[in-house]
């Protein structure tokens, strides 16, 4: 089961890709998909899905794990943010790939155990699920292993309590 | 001159296509895209992007002059009314179509004369601008060609003003 991670943005949108076979959790790649700040919103919109469209094409994943947003989190950002999540689902459901989506709350307590987890805190413990290389620092990225191993850890628990 | 009006939304996004000849506009054609109420909303993100490819084949629009977001506006329905837009964004730009957006101020004052026009107004003073069957009566239809004539009018003033 390769799961791809997404955590979208107009800027910078973090990706990976994990392999999960029962506890056995493999990060394939990971990294991020940054469009040109001084293009109009139209043309970075294009470009996301075009690299989102090469990425799923490279790996074909199975499934997607997607974070879920919230007005309330980034009122000044949200607009863009949303913009480029609307073409990410599109672009998915395009190449019929099924996605799940994950609050930031869900993903810290799946990672750390608890819900006011802040980003260095996730960094570490998420190495307890997951190998990760050294170089991956990017928060955006950091992230978007953190969707994928969490939507693992839930598809675990629900075959467990079948 | 061919401009294509849209008012995005998720469940419906009203659409018009205005062919603009100097002080002489004409409604070529007008509707709305509308998407399955009980889908999964990447099902309804791609079901408008398809139909949307549909109309800019059929008409080959010039250009596309689309309402800009506000957050403050509609909390609620801003996370997937901005999802559907990026997706229409996107869409447009993959058919290098030049876009242009306006505000439902602008675009009040453009036709009533005044921003604290309510629907009913608008409906009614449109008709100064061009002609519109009866039949079309969904606010969303005649919110882009409300925008449509908008963009028209601002062309022809950029024109005069050279």
């Amino acid at each position: 089961m390769l799961i791809f991670g997404i955590d979208p943005g107009i800027g910078i949108t973090g990706y990976s890709l994990v392999e999960a076979q029962g506890e056995n959790l493999e990060l394939i790649t990971s990294g991020s998909i940054q469009t040109n700040k001084k293009a109009a919103h139209p043309k970075r919109l294009l470009e996301l899905k075009n690299d989102l469209d090469f990425l799923i094409k490279k790996y074909k994943p199975n499934c997607a794990s997607i974070e879920q947003l919230f007005f309330f989190k980034n009122q000044k950002t949200i607009i863009p943010v949303a913009q480029a999540r609307g073409v990410i689902l599109a672009t998915l459901e395009e190449s019929n790939i099924p996605m799940f989506e994950y609050t930031p709350l869900v993903v810290k307590q799946t990672i750390t155990g608890h819900g006011r987890a802040d980003k260095t805190e996730v960094k570490i413990m998420i190495k307890n699920f997951i190998e990760i290389d050294e170089k991956v620092k990017l928060d955006d990225t950091i992230d978007s292993i953190a969707l994928a191993v969490c939507h693992a850890q839930n598809l675990r628990f629900k075959e467990e309590i079948k």
